[in-house]
């Protein structure tokens, strides 16, 4: 039997019997169509959510579904802004949507176990919206449906002890990790053809006010798109972030689907 | 003239001559009707936001609108989740649609400088959401439209200064801030009578994992629905908390509509 | 336990022992932001229904939920037309999505009588479509829900007789009743320092022809705003329209909800 | 050239030439499929909104569109209530984009005088809503856009010596006028094969509280869906009424469409 | 009792006796208000929906809902484009939503066969999703709802041996077939008084590129809007297609809806 | 300067660069997730939309957009229906939103041809729609927008003499062409690590009637979910019908986008 990770690459037969035989969990990542800055592509968002959620299936014998490319609109404060060009969002409905369908769909298979694995901050809460009104509808389908989703950042699955070491400086906190090492890092460990080191620039970190504003304030933003310094960043850290996050994942995967 | 910073007491007539003549700010505070444990009232996001936006409105010669009273789904990390009686919350479409529909009226009236002031924490992606599409439909019905929109968290404006006098243990973090010290001073401060400081629970700190779960878990939250406890509030630290934030919300928007 | 009829100022646990063991009806005020000539404020709409509502739950131990505090659009012939600076309302599709989460929000809680007290005439409609979404959702998640849930327009409440105390001339109808004797006569009654009868303008009664025109004309409607005068509008006058309506609402409630 | 007024039996040569060269008014009829008792058919409301529009549209050269033909969800007190086997209505959301495309659609075709004719009352607040969004759109899309939108409900344009003529003993108001007698009548006039004097009801008048039960009382209406007797209804007063209502509204269209 | 095929002229008694006595199918024919050239109305589509639904519903004792008049947007390639006047369309959400409505309407009647006849090419998928929808909200309202629907395009049910008869050089195919020797022929036999054979253009065929463009090209249409000739057509082709068409549709209803 | 065609693999910087200097076409593929019989897997219209568009580019210097990889709603006729498991669609109303958003944020870039590659048959008509209301907003959002949008499905650049050489017997049309010859063959061609040739089904081919049934008729499908069979696909043919889809779409691009 075809043993990819890949839902895409699997026949329906094949996917079928996986379901019906192993209840594996199905890891849909979402990502982002986004700047990040001049040495990221711009589908950063997207291929770190797929690699995280690979990684992590291979450990739970899972299925990783088709990504969601397209991300709600970039905010200064954690994208940048929808100011620069190439930023390809969507509007909260289409997300929503997007997800609220997928959820009612896996429900239909007969799928358990739904992860969304998330590697754009600014869906999180139109995933929680999706989701709850993906479950909704299956409820009122089918009033004993049996799934669960799990929503998560994979960042979130970072120890401080691992952060120390990629930060031996000190960690500065999330808030401002756009197209910095931590993102940077991943990238050189999953795809080091798509990091141009060498144009990394040396913005930042930025310094915003506690509040936002619309339209928003584009001189708020460094040009280059980066919120703080990449440097330091290296494909080691890389594969020690996302060896941990997978790890970790695999085993929120395997404890968090039980029910207390 | 009718002085009060509440719009929904003015006439047209004078809250157009203000409009014209003093090109106020207009605040308009969002909140929730969400449990707040045994001792605080279901409406205390939407107090505290009009209380804030109240206090700073008289600094600047603004104008509250009247308050969104009902805010989007309770989550279990902050506000302990929807599966309690009490909490009565909207779908993400309808607060999109409230502030949307607020943001091309306030367009249409000639205000200049709209300042969205946020109370729930939940609510924050859809009130982004609300007004970039309020603004899309406010250029599309006139190019000239000279709205500026600032949306803030109240709390976002507590110094580690102030927040330091108030947990002189430490401050834990916002995370789960949820009718805990922060909340419960504030309304010791504004609403004096409507806390119960006989009833306050000794729960938590509440322990979350690093992914949320749907349906969600009910046991995860503690039952009196308080995330951590909010022994050591008074109405003293409730009033420098909120004294804090009316006076940098005042300079926010003083300095934050110049544009650079 | 807290006596209080304003649900948002009960904690979740008192709210929850009162679903549970008396349970009271539930009035959720509806009003508008809305010009009312240079006499009357904005909020007259839902300070109005809120106040009919509270005197009402006090009489039959009901609870009011925060007001919905932005309605649908005005139109010319019941509020003056959207014209005017202030008037700060709602799209369709808003005040419907308000009221269907209401309906299905309060149904999860377990309120069997939800009572919508409108406040303002062109709301009338999309309250109705709300309710109806809201129970054909809360039906899809729960075929055995027993929520009811009635509607009505407060000034439907008063009597022949009483109408024709207050206008010793003749009741000339509802039809141009904005901002005029009877509202201005509640307000004296309910919230006398926001009226200001030194400014009452002589307009009106405004005239009408038999269709309506879009874009509105904003001619066909007395520059204050006011449709017919409200000379003869005094507080006595309002107490005695109150307590009707009141008394009135609180026998529907209590005989309406028996099923037949 | 032809010379209907029914506007789908133009070819689009035929019509384009006549709004280019005549700029006639286009008149919209809006019914409903509801149940009017035993004695006249469910297209009722359809039937007479497209008769007095095509009489109007012969008086001023105007042109009749297609008739929409379902119509917003029948109430208790106006059409009896959807539990009628045979009423079949849409939700506010489909009615709101049938005739916000419609209004933009007009408005492409150069169209300057739009007049929406309503023959179901539940209807009015959709159509309003509808038309505002519509002119919302044309304008975003041609700001130079002509087009002006007149809306009416066909019976407000019978006056009181009409009436008068009709209900010899007094006109008892329109609320009950549900297959009474001025539909029945009308029916008469242009419909006679599809009225069945033989089996009018002996109903009502009903009674109604003043307020509305949600899910609505089958009990408050009578058995046959009439609300008050069609006694007395002929096909002279339906000629009558017929031929003041279409003069009446050729008056409206040929005077309201100039601006002040 | 009425034997009208006609639902609109049936009173809602006889509906509901026909409904739970001999279950008919319900036949709604959908349309489009478009551009048929200078020789057919632009109600062409509606028309003939009905004319064969009318004759369907005849031969098998069905009954016939209001056409819906106004189709999808008009596609160059299949209607010609939404540039020419007189062209009046909904947007997909309109079309979904109306289809929608019926069929949750017709299932609470208690209607076990619907047949959805379409006469404008452009409706198809929306139709799908409006009958989709539907039937999912019929679900979640009653689990035991018996309602199946056909969809049909009404000139499927021509055979090859028609067609050739009706095209003695042979059958283009249906691409082309936008007011040209089909729709004319059975114009010409359903609505004689409709067609205008004298001003027949001689367009077409049309040529166009295995693409579309949007904004659409108008100069890839002729500018009579027909996309291939209509010599040939008349009224005795046009009865041999509408006989074929309804006896044919007729044994599908018979056979169709008994599960296999 | 990077020179892939893959527009996620691209810094914004490289990719703006692009925009502002070349002008590139950008394409977006567009597909689905559904069963493609035990020998194709789930993603094989998002795998063939996605090569065939990085054909294309390459031939003309385009860039290639992230696949939409979930598509319409599978119908038993062209994809075998929503029964199977795996098939894992999207309502009309998400698709049409995914496409409508991204027309307006490639308006936003300042691309002005915007090629969308169509892999899956259901999908045509919302994409339709999306493109139609994106270039609504576009427009209203900026009057002077410049794009301009070709939409295809891919197979319709095949020639009949290409088919000729495919299926020497001769082409039965592409109707049943699901998971058969050409599929198969195109997959064979680009990854042939995901065909099982040996698994492939006898089936077909499927024979419907000229009608549709909802609920669908999973026994009218094979239950294979193949319409007809892929016997004598290869890779050569495979090679063959690419090179000649890549070629004329190249061809069309660069021809198309001329405003003749």
């Amino acid at each position: 039997m075809n043993t990819t990770v890949w839902m895409n690459q699997l026949s329906w037969v094949d996917y079928q019997q996986r379901i019906r035989i192993e209840h594996p969990p199905v890891l849909l990542p979402v990502g982002a169509l986004e700047q990040h800055g001049p040495h990221l592509p711009l589908g950063t968002d997207g291929l770190l959510a797929a690699a995280v959620a690979a990684d992590t299936a291979a450990r739970v014998g899972g299925l990783v579904a088709p990504t969601l490319s397209y991300g709600y609109k970039s905010q200064p404060k954690c994208g940048g802004g929808q100011h620069f060009c190439g930023t390809t969002s969507v509007d909260a409905a289409t997300l929503i949507g997007q997800v609220r369908d997928a959820v009612r769909e896996f429900a239909r298979h007969g799928v358990d176990k739904l992860v969304i694995v998330n590697g754009h901050y600014e869906n999180q809460w139109f995933l929680i919206e999706g989701i709850d009104l993906g479950l909704r509808d299956a409820k009122a389908a089918d009033p004993a449906c049996a799934l669960q989703v799990m929503r998560l950042e994979y960042w979130d699955f970072m120890t401080p002890e691992t952060l120390g070491h990629v930060f031996p400086d000190g960690f500065p906190g999330f808030a401002l990790e756009h197209a910095a090492v931590l993102e940077t890092s991943m990238m050189l460990h999953h795809h080091p053809g798509l990091v141009r080191m060498d144009l990394l620039p040396n913005d930042g970190p930025a310094d915003f006010p506690p509040y936002d504003m619309y339209p928003s304030r584009p001189d708020w933003v460094p040009p280059s798109g980066v919120l703080s310094s990449a440097k330091g960043a290296d494909a080691v850290k890389g594969q020690l972030l996302s060896d941990e996050v997978a790890r970790r994942m695999a085993e929120a995967i395997t404890t968090g689907f039980t029910r207390p």
